[in-house]
C-alpha cells in the first residue's frame, strides 16, 4: 500500500499564498515579529486543512486521541502543584499534548471530574497527593474504563493505575529527633486546616509523626500549640505571631506547608526572636524559596526541590502503553534537610 | 437592504462534504461516538468559514450541557489567577458547575485551547489577562460558534463576548509621582520577563506610566536599573539583592507584581537598609499579604483586594442567556494604594 505522502511547510505556504519562512514562523508560535492577523489566519488554516504538523513525531502520537492529559489536583494555590503543573506542561509540550487542569475539593466536584475522565475529556490524569475526596474505588473504576492513570499517594494501592509515593514518616521522625535532641521541649505544630480536623481521627504522617516523637522524647501533647494555619501565608503568618506572644511561647514551630514556615520565620524576625536561638523552624516541601530566607529554611521534603518529571514520564508511558496493566509503584521516600533554622 | 442570511448546517455541511448529521454531532461537542480527526477538522473549518454556529433552538434541543465552565489563564502560579480561580469555583459551585482550567502559554497551547473550546468542552470560558497568545479574531472566532466568553483584558473589544477592564495607568502615574515627589530620583522597575523583553516594542502599561513618569520628572532613563525578575519571588529577591549592592543603588523599586515587592522588602531588610527610609518599594496587584510585611506593602492595584466576582457574574449570566449579544464592558480601573514601604 503507498504510504499517504507528509504535507510539508512547502505545501502550507503554496496553498496560503506566504512564503515558507512566514508558515515557520506561525507554527512555531514565534512572537518577535509582527504577523498581519489576516496572514497567520491564513497560514493555520492553511495548516489545518493540509493536517499539517509542524513535528512528525508529535503528529504521530496523535492519531485519534484528545491530545490532552487532565490533572486532577486538591485546592487552589499550593506551590507545590504549581511545580507539578510545570512539570506536566513540559513533558505534553514534548509530546505534542495539551493539559487540563480540574480542582476536585469536595465530593460533588469529584463526581464531576470523575464524569468528565469517563467521558475522555483527556487520554490520561495525574491525580495529586491530597484528593482526597477521590475514592480508591473511584480510581480503580477509571482504570478498569481505560483511562491511563498516575495517582500521588502514599496510602493508594496500584489497581490499573501507577502509584508515586512519597513517604513523610521517616524524614520528619528525623526533624522532631533533631528538636527535641538540640533541647527544644516546646514544639508547636503549624497544621493545614484539613490536617487540624482529622487530627485524632485520621492523622497525617507529619502529625502521626509528631505525636510519636512526643511520646519518644517524654514530652506531654499541649493542643494549645496545635494549630490550623499552614494553607496560607497570611493566616500561618498570623497564627505564629500570635503563638510568640504567649507567656508560654514555643521554642520551636514546625509547618506543615513551607509558605507556612516562612511566614513563621519573617512573624519571629518581626517579634524580635533569633532564628533559631529563641525559635527553630522547620518547614515541609521544599520550595525553592527556602533558600533565599535568612536563615535559611530547614525542611522535610523531596531530595534537591519538589520534581514531578518522574511522574510526567510514567504518564506518557502509560499513554503510548507498553507497562504492566496491573499497575506499577514509585516510592521516593522524604528526607530531613537541617538548614540555618534549626 | 436584506438580511443576510443565516448559515445553517447544511452549508457546512455541504462545504465539509459530510453528513448533517455528523455536523451536528460536531458542532455539539457530543463525544460518545469516534469522529475521525480529520472530519471535524474539516466540520470545524467550514464552520469557521462560514461563521456557522448552532442556532437557538438547535442548542436548546442539545439539552446536554457539559456543566462545566473553562479558566484559561496565560501562566502557571500566579498569586491573582489563584484568586480568580476561587472565584470562579466559587460561582461554579453555586451553580453546580464544574471547572476546568488550561494553561495558555504558547501559541501551540492556544490552538489546543481554541479545539477545546470549540468542541465544547465547557459551556463558557474566562481568558484570564495576560493570555498573550490568543488574539481577538481567536476570541472573536470563539464567541460566534455560540461560546458564552468573558476576556479579562485592557485592550480588547467586546465582540460577542463580554470585557473586563482593569486599567492601570492613572494608578502607576500616581505612585511614580507619589516616588518622584517624596524625592526619590533612582526607581528602579523589576519587570516580568515578557514585559522586559516587550519594553521597546510593545511595553505594558505599567512600564509606559514608568517611562512617561521619568519624562515627566525630568529623570533620565537608565536601562541599568530595569531588571526582569517579578515572576517568581526567589528571582525577584536575588535581582533586588544585586540592585541594592551597588554603588549607585535605588532609592526606589517599583516591582510588577506583589510577589516581586515583597521579597524586594525582605533583600532591602536582609541587606540592613531602611525601608522605606533608604529605599521605598511599590508592588502590584494587591494580594493579602501586602499587609503583613514589615512595613506593610504600597501597592498599585484593585481596591481592597483582587475580587473576580464580577467576571463570574457576568460568565453565568451570559450561559444562562439574556444578554445582549455585541458584549458588554466592565471597567474597574486600579488605584494607587500608599502603605508603609512608601
Amino acid at each position: 500500500m503507498p504510504r499517504r505522502k507528509q504535507p510539508t511547510s512547502h505545501d502550507v505556504a503554496a496553498l496560503a499564498g506566504v512564503s515558507v519562512a512566514t508558515v515557520s514562523y506561525v507554527m512555531n508560535g514565534r512572537t518577535d515579529r509582527r504577523i498581519p492577523v489576516e496572514t497567520r489566519d491564513k497560514v493555520l488554516d492553511a495548516a489545518r486543512r493540509l493536517s499539517y504538523a509542524p513535528n512528525r513525531s508529535a503528529r504521530s502520537l496523535r492519531r485519534r486521541r484528545t491530545e490532552q492529559v487532565c490533572l486532577v489536583v486538591g485546592s487552589i494555590g499550593v506551590p507545590a502543584y504549581d511545580q507539578l503543573a510545570r512539570d506536566i506542561h513540559a513533558r505534553a509540550d514534548e509530546a505534542g499534548y495539551g493539559v487540563v487542569t480540574i480542582v476536585v475539593d469536595s465530593r460533588a466536584r469529584a463526581e464531576k471530574a470523575i464524569d468528565l475522565l469517563q467521558q475522555r475529556i483527556a487520554d490520561g490524569a495525574v491525580i495529586a497527593p491530597d484528593v482526597g475526596y477521590l475514592t480508591e474505588s473511584d480510581l480503580t473504576g477509571l482504570a478498569r474504563s481505560g483511562l491511563p492513570l498516575v495517582v500521588m499517594s502514599n496510602t493508594a494501592t496500584p489497581d490499573g493505575f501507577d502509584v508515586v509515593r512519597a513517604p513523610e514518616t521517616a524524614a520528619c521522625a528525623a526533624a522532631f529527633d533533631h528538636l527535641f535532641g538540640t533541647g527544644r521541649r516546646r514544639v508547636a505544630f503549624l497544621s493545614h486546616l484539613h490536617e487540624f480536623e482529622a487530627a485524632d481521627t485520621h492523622p497525617s504522617e507529619r502529625l502521626a509523626a509528631y505525636f510519636d516523637a512526643l511520646e519518644r522524647h517524654g514530652v506531654v501533647r499541649d493542643d494549645g500549640i496545635i494549630v490550623p494555619g499552614a494553607n496560607d501565608r497570611v493566616t500561618a503568618y498570623q497564627r505564629v505571631a500570635e503563638l510568640l506572644a504567649r507567656p508560654d511561647r514555643p521554642d520551636a514551630i514546625f509547618a506543615a506547608s513551607g509558605r507556612g514556615a516562612i511566614s513563621a520565620i519573617w512573624a519571629a524576625r518581626d517579634a524580635q526572636l533569633a532564628v533559631p536561638d529563641d525559635v527553630a523552624v522547620v518547614g515541609a516541601g521544599n520550595l525553592p524559596e527556602s533558600l533565599i530566607t535568612r536563615p535559611t529554611l530547614s525542611t522535610v521534603g523531596p531530595s534537591a526541590a519538589d520534581d514531578f518529571t518522574e511522574v510526567a514520564r510514567l504518564l506518557f508511558e502509560r499513554i503510548s502503553a507498553g507497562v504492566p496493566a496491573e499497575g506499577r509503584v514509585i516510592s521516593d521516600p522524604w528526607s530531613f534537610h537541617p538548614r540555618g533554622s534549626t
